[in-house]
């Protein structure tokens, strides 16, 4: 929009990732490259594999990409399905879209369940069209968790149970990138068969690896799948030796950077890091409730339940006034990143996110500039949307003794 | 207190002193030790003591010691002073009280002119002590600029006009240890014969460099003092080689960290550093002026234009309330590290440090951790102060265009 | 092999990759993640996908995966090339073969022209090969410039006139992991359609980035594949977009540290840096000619002009002799990391890196564990091959002046 | 000499300090400013105080000064001598005179035990000089335990003895700068009363960190001292609180650097420190006894027992050369920093390093690197120098069975 000024303090993160890494990860991944064989690498690395399991909350197996969320979506196609195939994908908003035209590059047909981006797709619809589904010809449910793009979490057992009522056969992969290590995910009490993650969000680590958690179903489906694959391909990647679990050359220090981030999620706890999470969420919704009294703005997830705790999506009213200037605008002249509106939103919506490594004086401050934006660029708000996130986190403070934020 | 969870996110750094390291001077600090006689760390160094000149605002020399500011306020003794002489100490709140302590068990008599702490020790009153001392045994004035225990900027160029007026031949000393380069300091154009500075506020590095920078005046002075002394002293510190400059071993990786933050500095422009530190001040007072409304607490300086720009102390109105809970559940509890009341503060007081690479969200986080603090300890006070802060800024970034933070 | 203690010091990394990250690499990445879309970020981002042409030394595209080196293998295959196809594998190594084995698993038939292990595959043999392929089956040639296993380096441009004089249409595709930036390599002057590099060898970064640089052929030949993919697909990924680049969300920190890299690789200059690889090779065959002098070991590569300027294969003579000894000790015990002998070579071979950030005391230092470990495990040696290596270097210096290691 | 052209890889730092800071501890340092009053601060403070005990291996007290080597010999004197003393300085190289220079800057008089600088001076002279002393006017022995200029090591329990034996009440001062955490050094045991340290050699700091260890007689001298100080006064600097005991604000990083290195030297345990210093020292003494066969260089200290473990110093012989050029070109030429010649060995020797954080390859790099400076500056030399050093360490390996280098 402008030529961007020097600045001077820090940049405040509040993009929906990457996420801010914390003091201790970056410094566990500014140690100096090592042998792959070494033992400190190798005992780092079984580790991972085996915290991450805690994570999906699995008894599965997990595997480690060197890859972004994208590359572990198309891992979990690649592995499961066959050229040809047919999936149904619940419309969740613009990450459910992008799965799907991925899973299509990768010559498997899609079925959507449409949805409206400001509620989660319905179980039931979900439900009806398995039933209709009367060949099985549907293989996989595709669905995602946390659609940072519309900031709905979707309700996973739901969709599980009108699986289970339909008594359709299809594989339940879901997408927690944006979700995992916010907010509960359980992957064996909840039934999902192939479970997505990546590094930069909830796990606080920098992009660069992609994550998927599978079960003896998924396990079984490799063996029909007739596409085409070796870097993706899980036959190999659950081999003992670590260089092929990583099909290759290991993520050396991005994997000392997870280990580093598994370990201050089992620091804290995660039954805590969910709560902090929640408590964050719920402020950032007391503080847009206040601006949006004036009608200039609105939270896009019409149903409190259903509202992501990692990043909130809002709605600009004006149709003629391009949302993209607030990101740009905080950005460059209040120094904190947010997320833009995606897809169908795109100009019409910005996002505050407040996932991973993040506490109550990092959202007073994001929010602070937020609500200087919207005062710059004069879209009508009430003041005093930080007023309500204080006095809403102060609360839950007298009322919880100590918290970890 | 009481035992300290574990808390997660950037812990906000809101002393006085010390303050944030930016990401680029931890960087050039986290580099490999090199032989002293490395060109890379010669020329380093010989462009810092260059540089220096440039923040003092002096074409005399400056002098980096391995110490803290007590080190450099040691130097300054040591070097001008004998056993047995006589300085005037404006007081001007905790750290002109310790100058005098130091002075005085350097076996130097100090004659005090008594300060209320809550306006600048009057010019006046320090020209008629020098009036009063017709023998001259008055050796130097010891001035301390910004006193951060009572936040608190006297005027240098009036305390000069005063000795001046008394025609009195004292050395002017100046301690800008809480002051230089957060605020216009003009050690030539001013009239001071010796400067004292330190790293780890305005200047953004880690504590560990004490600064001297003096003038031809106070080189004089060295000849005349019989104070035992090595590696305070002057006339080796000004010897060409760096291993005389730094009597022994140079603080090899302090000088780089002090070589980026020089730049950093001159890159952002000082008057662009004192404006953003300004601002940032004043947001802090309106924030203050409205959680004042309700009588429980309130600005220590009376007088705006006595106010320092880089931190803030407040009292606590209830006298039977322990004011040091504040900064320690602030700290604990709301991951903002505050500062204390010092001296006959102690208890009635706290600080909120707004110095260094700080910028507006920075500011929002930490009146956002203190708004909660008053809330969480029963304090009265009238919510708002954030939102008073954003507007303040706001309006400054409206009317200013483009701005530093 | 037994219980690792506690070593101090600093570790040498003599595999050949990863390779030591050089301080400034390292800050680079030492830096708070941030907004996909900064234009600090994109700005990186850009320069390196320009600059890596002149590190290939193409006019064609360049395109960065998070991946490994296998990811790169992989992108070649499944952009190029489709299920059925068939294509030529010159045998240079344990490397030509796991591509190979790779480019099975992606549905492609393989034809292996055999080599030796210890001279690179006769360019006579492969335009025989292509010869033969009167129906154009054959697609590409998998060529590997520098296979690491045996060390040997292939001269690409004798491949291609072979090619050339079969008049055969296959794509030139070459594996330039473990040469690129170290030796000579010109894509486009020496006719190679698809070249494969990733970050951790001589471009100094931790492992996390695959390369490819593709000419207009090899863009042709996407529109003819058939296999399914995303990730890995060049037409996305030569969008302007960087989400498109990525496929996904960036490798922030890794795009900073590659950024650094090249910004070392050009300083230096690439001749000065081909020079000092080739130097630091002679000397470590200088080395190994002294201590084979007893007939313990031997170099793999016959003939000098094959060797490769990265990495340096010895051969123990003694058939009983378990050779993952020598790699196993020389860490463990002698703190220098040596790789091990792959595929066939295993139990028979040890490995020494001498590639990317590297110098001569470095080369010293793991040339005298290597000594020191042949000393231990009672291998036949003639002492002094750290005296031969010393000797090499110090006339090169003589006759060079000033050299960049 | 000329231009420094360009290097690439890791420089050598095999100056006798400042040394090599491992990754651990510069990690360490890498971390985010706090609160002075941060329990995580002074926690590691605290027990660094108490640590510091157990290196020194004194019962006595342990005071931690923002300094250098320098400031903690002005600490020693300033608190246990008054203008006009008299001190005993036994001269064992540059360092013993300078403390002596410095002395004499303090008004306290010296007296001084000649020494050769290739011998210890002789405990007996020191003996007599002692028992000369009739009036006691002689108030401290001011003794370098390692003098890095002539790289001797002297006997402190010897010249305890010889003080004892003359009945002669001065305090023993050691300067343990340069053999702390190198060699054994028990402060209580060879009865010293003030012992001086830095951060920078044997305890792999940066510079910045001036040590002093003292006993309750050394206590008792502070209340006889008329000397003039407070930055160095012990009686403040052992107060409780620990904005008293560094008076003024603390050396935050630099401690958080230092508590790494404590606990690294614990884990690898003194005794094995030790054995690794001594090993190495003697394969640089076998080094350097080949290439002096050839008559161009000799060890300046005669007596093997006398040897520093930390320092290396070899003269050369050839009145004519200026040896300076040795380090010179060996740092500019060949990546590895060495020491020059100091005081009257100004031009005539070089030092090689090996202390603090090294291990067998980082010396074959550094000894490595000397011998090709011999070469390339036709200082007349036998080679096969490094070979010897090998051989040395190898056989101490195959001996000892595993070592901690």
């Amino acid at each position: 929009m402008f030529e961007v000024p020097l600045k001077r303090g820090r940049k405040f993160l509040n993009t929906p990732g990457p996420t801010n890494v914390p003091e201790r990860v970056r410094n566990a991944m500014a140690r100096a490259t090592m042998d792959l064989s070494d033992p400190e690498f190798l005992n780092a690395s079984e580790s991972c594999f085996d915290d991450l399991k805690s994570v999906f909350k699995t008894e599965g197996e997990c595997i480690i990409y060197i890859a972004n969320g994208h590359g572990a979506w198309e891992a979990a196609i690649a592995n499961c399905l066959s050229p040809g195939d047919t999936v149904l994908v619940p419309e969740t908003g613009n990450f459910s879209n992008s799965w799907a035209d991925m899973t299509e590059s990768m010559q498997v047909n899609c079925r959507t369940v449409m949805g409206d981006w400001r509620e989660p797709t319905s179980p039931e619809a979900i439900g009806q069209a398995l039933a209709d589904d009367k060949n099985h010809e549907i293989k996989a449910v595709l669905l995602v968790h946390t659609d940072t793009a519309t900031s709905i979490t979707c309700d996973v057992p739901a969709v599980r149970e009108a699986m289970n009522r339909a008594k359709h056969p299809a594989l339940l992969m879901v997408d927690t990138i944006a979700s995992l290590g916010t907010v509960d995910y359980q992957m064996d009490a909840w039934g999902a068969d192939v479970t997505v993650g990546a590094s930069q969000k909830g796990l606080m680590c920098p992009p660069g690896l992609g994550l998927v958690a599978i079960n003896d179903k998924a396990k079984a489906a490799v063996k029909a799948s007739t596409m085409p694959r070796r870097y993706w391909d899980w036959d190999t990647r659950l081999m003992t030796q670590h260089y092929r679990r990583y099909c290759g050359t290991a993520p050396q220090l991005a994997i000392f950077g997870l280990r580093e981030s598994l370990d201050m999620l089992f620091e804290e706890g995660l039954e805590n890091v969910f709560t902090r999470h929640r408590i964050l969420a719920e402020a950032t919704h007391k503080a847009v409730d206040v601006w949006a009294q004036a009608g200039g703005i609105e939270l896009n997830a019409r149903d409190p339940k259903t509202r992501s705790v990692g990043v909130t999506t809002i709605l600009t009213m004006d149709p003629d006034f391009d949302a993209s200037q607030v990101s740009v605008m905080c950005r460059d002249e209040m120094m904190v990143a947010l997320g833009g509106g995606l897809g169908k939103l795109n100009g019409k919506a910005f996002r505050i996110g407040h996932m991973g490594d993040v506490n109550a004086p990092m959202m007073y401050g994001a929010l602070g500039a937020v609500e200087a934006t919207l005062s710059y660029l004069g879209i009508p708000y009430t003041p005093g949307g930080v007023t309500a996130a204080i006095e809403h986190i102060a609360e839950f403070k007298k009322s919880a003794g100590h918290s970890t934020f």
